[in-house]
């Protein structure tokens, strides 16, 4: 994608416009290229209500929204409106919210509530929600009738800027996270920038973590404009808000042209999240937000990265700032090492046991790395609790 | 793929060789031509203990080998042998027998295995068994941790000539067969001819079901060499059988090289599963094998085709006679047409609430077309017991 060079530092007057927050970003489109599972991702404010975000979807005659009990009050019934005008019948499936219920009996449910209703496989499913209601609901769209078609409308900060984006599916299983899952493209994404003003300042947080982290993996100069705009960013400012998510899809998509299955580069995606699936796990689903756990994750593995000796302590100390700035948890909670290796070594990146960590090389590019366990003791224990 | 036109009333001796079941015919491969994700199907008395057929799979630390009671105290041994020359370390998962355990309890208890096991992705499972062990091992392939290689060791002929290959992986939902699952592609399919000895008679002919079904859909030449060689079949001749097994692996990936997933062509595989299907859902999974609720449902879409004026009264009566010839069942269970009607709305090739039968327009040509509710009655009217 030319876009990822091309908008590397790009000024879209966010820096300008601070002052004048009630000013509106406009809609953009940035394209996916993956061949006959291209789509379009669709930023900007009010989306939801925009008709051009709703034409050329696949036709059907049932439109299928999946989402949680906390969305569902605040956008269910404005989605449903705006799905009306396109759909014959338009059904809906209200799971319980949050991390716990990301697992195989909330995908049965859709698929009860999909037979109950004679819904055929040219149904179209819409996820309304963060992660947890995507990801369940792409695993839920790759396996129902062996697939069928549907679109991200990812309502927190971390699902528009991560997970909503790219096709990773999956539901937890109680020995790991993500385990049980799929690579299954939507047919569209679409974040609308209005709803990020209702996000729970820590679930707006936790959304940071990801937009961080492609600073240091892909694009050193997103990571000076992000520790410019922090203060910008933490008001939510809609222009800011709106370069942020911009940037973190174009770096996505990005990589995710280059490998859909994550053979490789892909990998590079999930700095951070060796260590921060442990600290999920070990402290039990739903104590930590994925991307507080990410936030803390990242200062783990920018320390790993110094340790290797790759990157010097300046960077460590420069990263946990920043995550801390946003609102994040810095230190670890102290499982032990022992269970931290534990919960590591079922990582899905692990092969034959051995853990291979997502570490940073230079700025703006990052690689797997397998380290001694020693010195990932030395790393938990420098940034425990 | 040019071995369809090629192949097509192909003389390998078969019937030459009626005198001498004991001359057995060579080990042959068909390639699946479908880009990055083409295999081989290696075809012929043996394979299981020949070291060609193991030859250049994904390298891996760990093979896990799934299969069923009944198969496990035949052939499990044998195949564990031959993978540990292989693999480091070769596992195995039994489950229960039988289409009652093709359901998502199975599939869990294999990642319940894999996970306490630490198999990481490059894991290659081994679907040994018959369609239910094939279709829910591959789909245990397509969702652990995203998708992992998996190979099919078909042991019923059912599996050999039709389920095994082409990538359609599924279990059972309780409202509806195969209704959650996946289309993902084996790396290799092993069809060892030896193990045909083994089948019980009643699974013997519902595996001849699928055989007789290639002749009127693609192949009215097979249809012809079919009904000549039915005696030498049913008597399990080693060169008989490993034609119509070639022959049936041919058609069937001619048919998904141009259809992978069944946006179209593929559907045609399906003739007599929509009635077969309805037969197996309306008397609960296990109570008919699915060859023989196929083999009854050929004779109900025969019959529609010749009321929907496509085929003359005679090819019923030709079909019928063949299908009670292979040992199947040729009069439907009396379920009310409601209850049929019912069920086949909810099979997957219905749109809308409208059922899209299978029916043949020629003799080795088959399309979609719906049906009048009460001339369908009349099918069943018909040909129920």
């Amino acid at each position: 994608m030319s876009a990822f060079a091309a908008a590397a530092g790009a000024d879209d007057g966010a820096g300008a416009q601070l002052g004048t927050p009630a000013a509106s970003p406009s809609v953009q489109t940035i394209q996916i290229d993956l061949g006959d599972r291209s789509y379009p991702i669709v930023i900007g404010p009010g989306v939801l209500q925009s008709a051009s975000s709703w034409a050329d979807l696949p036709r059907a005659a049932t439109a299928v929204v999946v989402t949680n009990v906390t969305v569902a009050h605040l956008y269910l019934s404005a989605l449903k409106q705006a799905l009306s005008l396109h759909y014959t019948r338009v059904l809906e499936v209200v799971l319980p919210d949050g991390e716990a219920h990301k697992d195989w009996g909330s995908v049965n449910t859709v698929f009860d509530q999909l037979l109950h209703q004679a819904c055929d496989r040219r149904t179209v499913l819409f996820a309304l929600g963060g992660g947890v209601i995507g990801d369940l609901t792409g695993f839920a769209a790759a396996c129902y009738m062996r697939g069928v078609p549907f679109v991200q409308v990812p309502t927190t900060l971390l699902a528009q800027v991560d997970s909503s984006v790219g096709g990773k599916t999956a539901v937890n299983h109680p020995l790991g996270k993500n385990m049980i899952g799929a690579f299954y493209q939507p047919v569209r994404v679409l974040c609308d920038l209005d709803v990020l003003r209702t996000l729970p300042d820590r679930e707006f947080s936790a959304g940071l973590a990801e937009v961080i982290k492609y600073g240091p993996i892909a694009d050193a100069a997103f990571l000076d404009w992000i520790e410019e705009h922090m203060p910008a960013l933490m008001a939510r400012e809609p222009k800011v808000l709106a370069h942020a998510v911009r940037r973190s899809c174009e770096i996505k998509a990005w990589v995710v042209e280059q490998d859909e299955r994550e053979a490789g580069l892909r990998a590079i995606l999930n700095f951070g999240h060796t260590f921060g699936h442990a600290i999920e796990a070990g402290l039990g689903y739903g104590q930590w937000l994925h991307g507080e756990a990410v936030g803390c994750g990242m200062v783990l593995a920018a320390d790993l990265s110094h340790r290797l000796g790759l990157m010097p302590a300046s960077f460590v100390a420069r990263l946990r700032g920043l995550i801390e700035r946003a609102g994040l948890p810095v230190r670890a909670p102290d499982l032990g090492a022992q269970r931290y290796l534990q919960w590591m070594r079922v990582d899905k990146k692990a092969e034959g046991g051995e853990i291979r960590f997502v570490v940073i090389e230079a700025l703006g590019r990052a690689g797997l790395r397998t380290a001694p366990d020693a010195l990932v003791g030395e790393v938990l224990a420098a940034h425990s609790v």
